[in-house]
């Protein structure tokens, strides 16, 4: 069995500021991640809201951020998956090893449900978006489609309107689920158009989207938002703590989870905002109260050894 | 009279990154700074702490963030000090310009008590540092001044003891005024000494700092930690809205202080951590609150003109 003073599982943003932050005060710091680094933003082609970079895309701004975490002194492995996670324990199994943690950092992130449509792999990134804020600012006066009909999709329409030309929603019921507030701003807003029962059979580009509809009808646009759900990956971890009604795991203000010695960050966690800085705060505050649980189960480890306490 | 979507009260990390999200998203958004971009950090000689960055001067690191903002469309003025906020109106009068502000967002930050010792001045951001989880790293197997006997003090020096060869505290009256817990910790720690009734009278730099003390007695050391307390920027504002004991402005986990539509962000707000990460995320959150809040307050006041509410 190996030890470790923190134990991070994922390498995403939160979790790699976290590892930059430990590692820096002398803890010693692994970083777990299953798939490759990054996150969820190695999809992003360009981003242009994360402060200190004009312009950057996901995957160069990922290696920027592992490259700083290891050089801190974090070891990064992601090539040996893990296979089972004690938060009681607190210990992690993985195909070739069995960690004992200090402190365990669930950074596992989320991803948002993907447009199922012939032809939408290849446009992820480019042109099929997830996040309007993330990516909204690239349509200045051009054509969008935002997909879904809930609150996410009509403030991420909304949003759109204030920049694109035109945003078209394509809804698969007969209603917006929004909040009634939102539907009424979407009436208003002349550059908004509602297309209910309607659902993305295939898309294709050609220097633009060219969007068929499962009816056939065919529309036009410069990119695509989709917003149709998102969910945590908490596989391992999601029965042994607090998660809320979607599945996000539960933390208070300093990212403590049900689970002492537990933290989670970014977009694994409940929460409102959900943005590269965001990730990387939620990081940076774990990393300081990792330390703190340390020094105090260190301390009362000390005192029960002393006899002070039992 | 001016009108602004957005006006922002300092632009330092907080505020930029606010401006880059709020003028992303089609706001017309203003920056007033009374002095130059960047804030607190533009006195880090070296940052290795914010993800995205392996070493960068907080000088460097600001100018990139406020060209940033700038290209995403904000307005950013350092040559127009403000004389007068009204929360209540939403106004700000500068030396030129009356200004209404759909929202207000306050990143006027806060600055840390610096040493006051002769020499002190030629040493800061370099040698005198005022941030152990930001600077400590450097200082790996080096020996460390900690000036202060608080709280911050007490968590720097264990920070940094388990980082550095040894830390000295410079502590002017006859005892630690931090926790218990932390007291202890210090008492047990063997690469930590205590100096009582001591004060800092010059510092220099020879290949190393050389303290001279009060009362005659030199000490040297490579890097010299300050931790005796730090000021909210709030003189024009705190008498308007919720402030801590400490003149921190309170505000909720989306940034709205005690007045509708001001929201405050970064190190001038109550919180526990103070990082750039944090600075940056607190920005974001401000950024869509202040979008939501405009939509609200735009969706009421069209209600009011049709005669819909009072």
């Amino acid at each position: 069995m190996k030890k470790t003073d923190i134990m991070i599982i994922g390498g995403g943003i939160a979790g790699l500021t976290a590892a930059i932050y430990t590692s820096r005060a002398g803890l010693k710091t692994i970083v777990l991640e299953n798939n490759s680094a990054g996150g969820q933003i190695t999809t992003s082609a360009k981003i242009e809201n994360y402060p200190g970079f004009e312009e950057i895309s996901g995957a160069e701004l990922s290696s920027k951020v592992l490259s700083q975490a290891v050089r801190c002194g974090a070891v990064f492995d992601e090539f040996d998956p893990i296979s089972e996670v004690n938060l009681n324990d607190r210990t992690v199994k993985t195909k070739n090893e069995l960690y004992q943690c200090g402190v365990i950092i669930i950074a596992s992130g989320a991803s948002p449900k993907k447009l199922e449509a012939g032809g939408a792999d290849e446009l992820e990134g480019k042109f099929i978006h997830y996040c309007a804020a993330c990516d909204g600012a690239f349509y200045k006066n051009k054509r969008t489609i935002v997909v879904g009909g809930g609150n996410s999709a009509a403030e991420g329409a909304i949003f759109l309107s204030d920049i694109a030309e035109s945003v078209v929603m394509i809804v698969r019921g007969d209603a917006l689920k929004a909040e009634k507030t939102y539907v009424s701003e979407i009436e208003r807003r002349k550059n908004i158009e509602v297309k209910f029962h309607a659902e993305i059979a295939k898309v294709d580009h050609n220097n633009e989207c060219i969007i068929t509809a499962k009816d056939g009808n065919v529309i036009k646009a410069d990119g695509i938002f989709v917003f149709i759900g998102s969910r945590a990956s908490t596989e391992l971890v999601s029965a042994q703590l607090e998660t809320d009604s979607q599945g996000y795991i539960v933390c208070d203000d300093e990212m403590q989870t049900s689970m002492p010695g537990v933290f989670a960050v970014g977009d694994v966690r409940q929460k409102k905002v959900r943005q590269l800085t965001t990730a990387a705060s939620d990081g940076t505050i774990a990393a300081f109260s990792a330390q703190r649980f340390l020094f105090n189960y260190r301390q009362n480890q000390m005192k029960k050894e002393n006899g002070e306490i039992k």
